[in-house]
């Protein structure tokens, strides 16, 4: 999709973070007029120069805008941002879009799009994957929930940030989110035990993952997170304690859609296991540390 | 790696079924003087026309060959027509290798590896991952175990069958066999259970899939089983019944090793209960059927 077939539009957004900030930049890179609120204003400052306007509250950044974004921290702090009295949600303008990226509970989703529906404002979940180099480039995996036709409207803001696939009503996109957090999890401790298994009985495990690269078996978490493994270079990109954050998340929802998930519910205890041995800091691809220990081998 | 940089060699080639029949045409076609052998000679016929040779017993397409490909259906068959007085070991020059490309337990590769050498016959395991088609069109994934120098010399036969890696000492092609199957087993349990997760909670799971594609929770398997799974395309690729006696045998060597694998042990358990339900014929992918039935639904 390009960005040239999309009108210009007055976006809000609201949290600067790691995320907010680059994906901030590319909506004023493609145009779009952008005001931009972070909790913590120093983090705001920089954005001046690419031509974002630094609103002083996020009421501010939301009011008259067509579209506002949302990249904050956890579904409490969007909650307390976006709901009630005064609160963002009251000062959009109705028929303008409340664009919420961040990764939350799936009902925490379904409320504020309740919420909006009740003040005349259009409502999506879109949680992103990619991390912040997928900001910074626009290549988002977008995933998102909502109705068609605010969908449609809202395409100009996904456009510059990356790839957006709509999967269905509002919360749907922090499902699918779920259900991506959990192939990664569930996958991890699969490639850690094929290597081990390979690794005791003698073979090269380096030699076992390229042999195994372009077949059946290849993966994204083959190609990347198996090399962490074998050179055990456990620096974070996603660190195990969130990594473990969401097999706990989706676990409750199975849990609440009394749906059993034998293997991911597995995958969630031993990422626990991991965090409470104290390797929760480390990248999730170190769940080989605890395969390990589970088999008497004292990681370094 | 290109196949005129190696010499003409003769190749005796033993099993010429689904796999066996192609990959001998390959060798033909590359210049290699090739003389097969199949237990069941009509399916030798068709060869002719290619330019191989029909042999009337396993040891006459053994002799004097410069490298011996077998392809046979299991362990105990190889060991069978291989081992032994009289047997294809025997008729073998010394020097001249001994290729064995069926996927067998890990100990088989080892003992026929020392009684190739007991008689001055180089011996390597070299099982395959891409099914018929990668082997009519010359894509295998090969993954090689034995004497690296052994391995050097076998090149020639290898390069118009596939990628081929070497992965350690004899047998070591087979643990990477194993690893490769532990690694389709378990994905395959992990993309249907994110689907069901996708699905039970409302979203479109095509939609998901196709969202999630790209990024980190890619992978072959989510690609084309998790296409079949939500297509209820069952038609047998990988038969589960197969993919059960592979997830058993990685079972029992991990057993022989005192290695727990949490994650691959429950999987194996799920292959065995779908086998156990009456899916053993259709395609792998159909796990989810089993996933569906442990929550209630009765999959058609």
């Amino acid at each position: 999709m390009t960005q040239g077939q999309y009108d210009t539009q007055t976006i809000g957004v609201i949290g600067t973070g790691l995320m907010g900030a680059p994906m901030a930049r590319r909506l004023a890179e493609a145009g779009h007029r952008v005001r931009a609120w972070n909790r913590t204003p120093d983090k705001t400052e920089t954005l001046r120069e690419h031509g974002i306007d630094i609103a002083h509250s996020a009421n501010d950044a939301a009011t008259d805008a067509d579209l506002v974004m949302v990249m904050l921290s956890s579904g409490p702090v969007c909650d307390d941002i976006l709901l009630g009295a005064g609160s963002v949600i009251s000062s959009m303008t109705p028929g303008a879009i409340l664009v919420v990226m961040s990764s939350i509970p799936v009902e925490t989703a379904r409320g504020q799009a309740q919420a909006a529906e009740a003040v005349g404002v259009g409502y999506l979940d879109a949680p992103v994957s990619g991390g912040e180099l997928g900001a910074i480039d626009g290549t988002l995996a977008i995933m998102v929930g909502g109705d068609p036709a605010t969908y449609t409207q809202a395409r100009a803001l996904f456009a510059p940030l990356g790839r957006d696939v709509h999967v269905g009503p509002a919360g749907s996109g922090q499902l699918a989110k779920l259900a991506n957090q959990t192939i990664v999890a569930n996958t991890i401790a699969t490639v850690a035990e094929a290597l081990l298994l390979a690794e005791r009985g003698g073979a090269d495990p380096a030699k076992v993952r390229e042999a195994l690269l372009g077949g059946f078996a290849d993966s994204t978490i083959l190609q990347v997170h198996g090399k962490r493994m074998l050179e055990e270079d456990f620096r974070p990109g996603g660190p195990a304690k969130w990594q473990w954050k969401d097999t706990q998340t989706a676990q409750a929802l199975a849990d609440e859609l009394s749906l059993e998930l034998p293997v991911s519910r597995l995958v969630d205890g031993l990422f626990g296991d991991m965090v409470a041995h104290g390797d929760g800091e480390l990248d999730h691809s170190a769940l080989i540390r605890e395969l390990r220990r589970r088999n008497g081998e004292n990681p370094r």
